[in-house]
């Protein structure tokens, strides 16, 4: 059992905050959110969690609210689960709740995904029961993104086309990079967002790379990584969009820093594809901090920002 | 242009050796071979070649012919090409021939498959000019095929679920090391093939690797690297199916040597599911050897022996 004495709106009976580390395939998805009528991580997860709890009353809490289409390597979602539920659910003693919790999941999952090859796009790999003050979407204080495209057919790989773009011209990925310095720091990211009414558009990119990989899985790829405190809606395929368009030439080096400073949707970035990118990283602070974290990010970002 | 002294096959009628290096996702193909109403490789790739140099007149010879499911990375295969045809493809003086058919494959493979998830499951990603004696099937010297297992929940990525095996049980990677070195060498392998009428089950394992990766996109899965002069039909799967028995307690470790001794189908031997093989790499030799290469594995394999 966990208190959570920052968080006011935890519920009034007894629970027990469990953080999951999910990983999701995007293309089967209509993004994370909850929409009645279409398959996401949000109901796939949600329903599931309710099959092996054997509750209704859960809600979860995510990290990065990724659309449709777009993977992650490790999500970070919060659900605070009946305290009864919770003990009931090892089923023997000499297992501990969080390690039934992925078993049963992952069962659960991969039945209700169909066929050997549609199954297994979605995978909870890790529960634990959350430290006290944690929330996975307020805590966090770092989401790491890359985007990966191929811009020759040498390094295209049919297995993994579900997450790269695959563009038609060659890059400059140099060109890329010296773009890209100029958008680090705080800024008002407007022109780069589809703004939610009541939300800032301000938010502080840590890093944002650009780098033609020597080695590794990603080898002979461009791959564009970004670090931020958050984003906001779209703003990383916007990012990605602003960065092709130099990388090809269309546009100049100095380019995505006037869109930037136009602070305006009127600054007309276009918006790269989903499939090429993935959520690979959320950061949080020492256990001590989580709950300091996440009362200073919600009175930064309303209700309505995305994350 | 070459010309092929070694080889009493060749058409009489001028023609380019053409050396295709290709990358698959075996998923959507009943196998690399034609077969009358089904999606292949090589019916797929046929048809694509037949579209671009305007003829009917190809056959295509492969490195490695998988079975439906498999994956290929580094496939090879060749193809003789009409010099008239090949000489009208860059359709332009400043390009060559090989660099045009890349091209225009990438774009007719894509445009065949379909929709933006269904398409680019074939990439041909290099064409070239083969060197005198070249034959993709008999100048090889080796073929290596990686199986990758998952064996814990943690370790399963969605994004590559079709090309890992999913395990439920936890595997004993170096119980399955120890089991597999005694595979390795010139042996009958008669107990792990499907043999064909006339073809010889005698092969020689160079080496036969089973390591848990500690770190790569592999990290954490069980891995089974194979390396042979060549392999019969459903053989590294056999082998993949004994050690994963061993692997999981169900065998002693001892058993996959004591089915290979008894030489014979009836022992058993379960074939391992295909997704979670992928051909790596094939090997030739120097071009001065491909020629006499090709003749000593044509007289050693009957053309009924697969590769």
């Amino acid at each position: 059992m966990t208190d959570h004495p920052a968080d006011a709106s935890l519920p009034t009976h007894a629970t027990v905050r469990v953080r999951l580390d999910l990983a999701y395939d995007g293309g089967g998805f209509s993004g994370w959110a909850r929409q009645p009528g279409l398959r996401t991580v949000e109901g796939e997860l949600t329903s599931a969690l309710a099959t092996v709890l054997r509750t209704d009353d859960l809600a979860l809490t995510v990290a990065g609210r990724t659309d449709a289409g777009v993977h992650a390597r490790a999500q970070v979602a919060h659900v605070d689960v009946p305290e009864a539920a919770w003990r009931a659910l090892p089923g023997r003693s000499d297992r501990a709740p969080a390690d039934a919790l992925v078993s049963r999941l992952a069962g659960v999952l991969a039945r209700d995904a169909g066929g050997p090859r549609g199954s297994g796009d979605l995978v909870v790999f890790a529960a634990t029961e959350a430290p006290s003050g944690f929330d996975a979407r307020f805590s966090a204080t770092w989401r790491r993104y890359r985007y990966r495209v191929s811009d020759d057919v040498g390094t295209r790989d049919p297995v993994r086309r579900g997450a790269v773009l695959w563009h038609g011209r060659a890059l400059d990925a140099d060109a890329m990079a010296s773009a890209a310095t100029v958008l680090v720091g705080e800024h008002d990211f407007l022109s780069y967002c589809k703004p939610r009414e009541g939300a800032t558009t301000i938010r502080t990119l840590t890093s944002l790379d650009v780098t033609r990989e020597g080695h590794g899985p990603d080898e002979g790829l461009v791959v564009v990584e970004v670090v931020a405190d958050a984003f906001c809606h779209s703003m990383v395929r916007s990012l990605v969009a602003a960065l092709l368009a130099v990388g090809e030439g269309r546009r100049p080096v100095g380019y995505p820093a006037e869109a930037l400073a136009m602070r305006s949707r009127a600054a007309g970035v276009a918006v790269a594809p989903p499939h090429g990118l993935t959520l690979e990283a959320v950061g949080y602070p020492p256990d001590a901090d989580l709950a300091a974290r996440a009362q200073a990010a919600r009175s930064l970002r309303t209700h309505a920002a995305d994350d």
